[in-house]
């Protein structure tokens, strides 16, 4: 499975608390990193008590696995399943990619997207966190390549193209907008980014896939 | 100008000393984030006292900006001047480049390029230090785009490719190779930046740009 949705015998109610703290966990981690993310600083931040804390989460560690979970699922109510939800191949491609960007632009992280901070954070701190980390991206990047085998499967892509090179190549530049807005404060960026997955999509298309990327960028910012 | 020498009044032997120390720092920031270098991690790290390291630096911040200035120094030695070393343009372009992915490739930082970590680190914090790597990235970016510009002054670009764009697209490949080969330890990141690049650059091309851009590549890694 792609992700899974949290399996809790808690009550509802503590459910609900684990939740809301991991709203504001996921921020902290944006903003500082993962490493950052203490169970002192979090309590500070939801003024409650560490032990209080320590009811949900029985170490540093164990609140950062419980971090990146929570952030997971955002990612896969708000990029992966809209992505999904497109039909196979390019529309699915395009999709994913939007939805990321979008995310992106909305801001709904403070300090960027979450994982991109985890990765720069925990890329030479080796254990659980890392490999929960590593593991996610691999997701990521699979998918994106899953979805352009299935574009040249359809005949939307040429069948010369490498799926896990085109991944590799509209990640790279999705990647590289967050950190480079975050930077300059640049929505710029963004547009950059978008111009850059368009421009690698179409030197790749069928004039089959033409026809489905071009009906996905109707009404998309250019 | 493009970078800047140092300029010191201290004695030849405090210089080398300061150099010594500078290049460690480098290497600590690299892993831990220059946010992570301060004068007491530093003087453990080099088993030195930390009152005879305020001798070289008044404070934190201090360090900081003198540790971006020895790796700005580092990277004009082993990526600008050689880029630049090539003819104007289309070589110059490829160059740069083709220099900047050499240098991760042989992991001269233990924790991978300095700027990608500094900009991951900082991009959060505003002050002169975030300041200073906003700087450093945007002298990058722009050397990258005059190089385009030239390379369609010159006739090997096509005069309807956005030179700002294409810079993005390499620095995006190059950048994103840097995080991916970090969290996975594994060098095809290098290669598939390498292809993006070469990518990037031939959709690009004039006949002219692709005998010179062909030219550069005999010999390189595919």
């Amino acid at each position: 499975v792609l992700y899974k949705w949290e399996v809790n015998t808690k009550t509802a109610r503590g459910l609900e608390t684990r939740q809301g703290i991991l709203a504001v966990a996921v921020n902290i981690a944006s903003v500082d990193g993962l490493s950052g993310l203490t169970l002192g600083r979090l309590a500070a931040e939801l003024e409650m008590s560490k032990s209080g804390l320590f009811a949900h989460f029985g170490s540093k560690e164990e609140l950062q696995l419980a971090t990146i979970e929570h952030a997971t699922q955002l990612y896969a109510e708000q990029v992966i399943i809209p992505g999904l939800a497109h039909p196979r191949g390019m529309a699915t491609l395009y999709g994913l990619c939007h939805e990321y960007v979008t995310l992106m632009e909305r801001e709904v992280f403070p300090g960027g997207c979450f994982f991109a901070s985890a990765m720069a954070d925990f890329d030479a701190r080796p254990g659980p966190v890392r490999d929960r980390i590593a593991q996610g991206q691999r997701l990521w990047l699979d998918l994106l390549e899953r979805a352009g085998s299935d574009a040249i499967e359809g005949g939307e892509i040429s069948p010369s193209a490498d799926p896990a090179q085109l991944a590799f190549e509209l990640e790279a530049a999705m990647l590289s907008a967050n950190w480079y807005h975050h930077l300059y404060s640049d929505p710029e960026f963004f547009r950059m980014a978008r111009r850059a997955v368009q421009a690698a999509l179409s030197s790749k298309v069928t004039a089959k896939g033409r026809r489905v990327l071009g009906a996905a960028l109707v009404g998309q910012p250019a």
